[in-house]
């Protein structure tokens, strides 16, 4: 998606440990804007007027998940992480390692809200080892959801996530897809 | 509004503890039809269209400040929790405890997105004790931008939070009040 690109070249760093800042309007400011003709773009790819739901999980990805979901007239599920007072029992679970935290959290998905008659769409902000979105196509396998495929707003592709996604048969798109990025240095990979 | 208190009324109960649980719409599946009504209530109220920003913090407040902010045309900044490494100095910071996760958690905004020109209107989907509302006031004092108001979807009237608010003089306003909570049974406060 073009436009993203030039978004993250105009506005975004690299910080040391390849750790690319786009916090002015993916993850921390929202350009709400852009993620709406980022949804326009995930509907080219996705079908989806035959999904029920979208699935992301908290925090940074429920912005991008939130515009989805109302463009597609669907609702919205986040996955919590860690156990919360409010949430009680009938949860699908999924131990995942947040790189965020430096430690190990759970997914938590209530059984209510996802079931063997959903088709699922999991969005979400940013992939790099894609231990979150792993994680929430583990609970969709274990709901019995049919899962239509992985949006990713901007993917790392010098980190194994996508690759190990894609490599399960998954469809994923990622609107941008880094190849290289150091300080000062920003590559994409060519679309197809 | 009457919408979200028929749903609350319909959907929602009550845990032990005076927990409120609307996890079927507002913080956990999200209804962004319903939030889409939310932001248009918040508008006859808030003089939106002389705001520059949105603030609120993660999780559950993202969903419903994101379908505001897309609304009213301004970006939406969310504050996170604790320190996360892709945040690096200049902060505004805010000490709240947490009754979600029992301990006291660090509100964090970068310094980049808000500031003495930016006239901020706050929404968060739950307002008890209102720490989290309080700790993003601090924020937006440090950061000298003018605070329009707080809009909150769900306030739980019979704790000290919307009135130690509405204390300080700043305009609160809440789209249902409860008044009381126990199992089987939900009070609304009237409307003025």
């Amino acid at each position: 998606m073009e436009k993203l690109k030039q978004r993250i070249l105009k506005e975004g760093t690299v910080l040391p440990g390849n750790i690319v800042k786009v916090d002015g309007f993916l993850n921390h400011r929202i350009d709400t804007a852009l993620m709406d003709d980022m949804a326009d773009e995930f509907a080219k790819v996705f079908d989806v007027k035959n999904i029920t739901m979208i699935l992301t999980a908290e925090a940074s990805g429920i912005a991008l998940a939130t515009i989805c979901a109302r463009k597609y007239g669907v609702p919205m599920v986040f996955a919590k992480k860690a156990k919360s007072d409010n949430i009680e029992g009938g949860l699908y679970k999924s131990d995942i390692f947040s790189y965020t935290y430096k430690k190990k959290v759970t997914l938590l998905v209530s059984q209510k809200w996802i079931g063997k008659d959903d088709r699922v769409l999991i969005i979400d902000d940013f992939m790099a080892n894609g231990f979150a979105v792993r994680g929430l196509i583990d609970i969709v396998k274990q709901s019995g959801a049919e899962l239509v495929g992985v949006g990713i707003a901007v993917e790392k592709g010098f980190q194994p996530g996508g690759q190990s996604i894609r490599d399960m048969g998954i469809p994923v798109h990622s609107l941008a897809i880094i190849d290289e990025a150091e300080p000062g240095k920003i590559v994409f990979r060519d679309e197809d």
